[in-house]
């Protein structure tokens, strides 16, 4: 059997998030389920980064094993036309064995998008968080600059397995303006449970000059024994890339 | 009664377009639902455009008559807490009894925005169409040059009355690279039933090379008895702006 690695995107608008439950609609079955309709039958997939409810994807990373007879191009195809319309298979490519979605990867892009108005807007609110009053773009940007490096993240998020490490590496962490947005990049070898929405919400706070920038490192200083109050909405965050090293993704 | 001028927006994807039926959901019968809520009891609200099943807007303007005790801003406010997500009321402003939001218009701004890909992309279709193979930008370009003026229409669309004129003046058609998106944006006095959609869906036959720029010149003449084949699809429509003049709007 071949082992295959896709990139997908996603509108997660609609979607319980990436893992399969018991009940609901998922990324991971209705992906599992397209790739029955082409005659796959093994048990799961393997998705790269479990986003929530309402997490959008344009870079998410699945790995599956398959005996498919044709080319690569020919699976992405096939997969498209039995995956729903908010999912779609960016590419398909054929790895080795070695590849793992989610151990293989070194680092792990997401763009947060949110825009300052007042007023509601229609057309934008499903990629992007409405704040009121706006937000300063440089107390925003002198925050995220505290993020880069290796720090305890224990006030921002939960280690997948419990008592997990919860050290993680920011690689970069930048506030952009972007199309009447501000748009928050990070990079990171790994991100724990509900951390970026963490972080869009406290840098928020300090936009807003209800926290200082200086608070940044206490909360990163690892002695801070709970989590920081308060998630970003999910439909702002999407995961843009996942980074392999070159000789395996 | 003081006469209001409402800026709206919308999201048409949900909506059987602007104007009220009698089934099915529309953004008329929505604004006067929530203008009812506030204690609004006349029959109807009037709109600049008559926007289709799936076509959004970010500068329908509508207007109605209203005796309002407060200021204009909490007029917005309270028509915005009453309207359901997809829609918004962007700004309001009293004007004179002479304003018609129709018929006082001087001119109607509308964004088309598409991109070529052969693979869907679930995070842009909601607001584009996907076109493959790839259109010429300079081929679209020079089509949409020659749309500019007073020209007959007939061959794009229908009147709102029936054997009303076609004639109808625009004063820039041009399309410009936009977020990796091709952005096509249209400014002309008054458009006939699915003009624009199908201004678009031409040119893009002429993008592929399936028709020549030159055909807009005979489409253009009058001369064409029927209306051309193929309507580019709604969801990347957007009407931008509804244009008075100084004086009225």
């Amino acid at each position: 059997m071949e082992h295959y690695k896709v990139i997908l995107a996603y509108d997660g608008t609609e979607f319980l998030g990436f893992q399969r439950q018991s009940k609901g609609r998922t990324v991971q079955a209705s992906v599992e389920s397209a790739l029955r309709m082409i005659g796959w039958n093994n048990s799961s997939i393997i998705g790269a980064g479990r986003t929530d409810t309402g997490v959008h994807a344009s870079g998410q990373v699945i790995g599956f094993k398959y005996e498919w007879d044709h080319s690569a191009e020919d699976l992405r195809d096939a997969l498209n036309a039995n995956l729903p319309a908010d999912i779609a298979a960016l590419s398909v490519e054929q790895v080795g064995e070695e590849f793992h979605p989610r151990f293989s990867a070194i680092a792990r892009r997401y763009h947060y998008r949110l825009f300052c108005d007042k007023v509601r807007q229609p057309l934008r609110e499903r990629y992007a968080w409405r704040v009121w009053p706006p937000i300063s773009l440089d107390l925003v940007d002198q925050a995220a600059a505290k993020l880069v490096g290796t720090h305890d993240f224990a006030a921002f998020g939960s280690p997948p397995q419990s008592a997990g490490s919860t050290i993680r590496q920011i690689f970069s962490a930048t506030w952009r303006i972007d199309q009447n947005h501000l748009l928050f990049e990070i990079l990171g070898n790994a991100f724990l449970y509900h951390m970026v929405r963490r972080l869009v919400n406290c840098q928020v706070e300090i936009g807003l000059e209800k926290r200082s920038p200086s608070d940044m490192e206490g909360l990163l200083s690892g002695e801070q024994a709970e989590l920081v109050q308060g998630l970003a909405p999910a439909k702002g965050l999407v995961l843009k890339e996942v980074t392999y090293p070159k000789q395996v993704g």
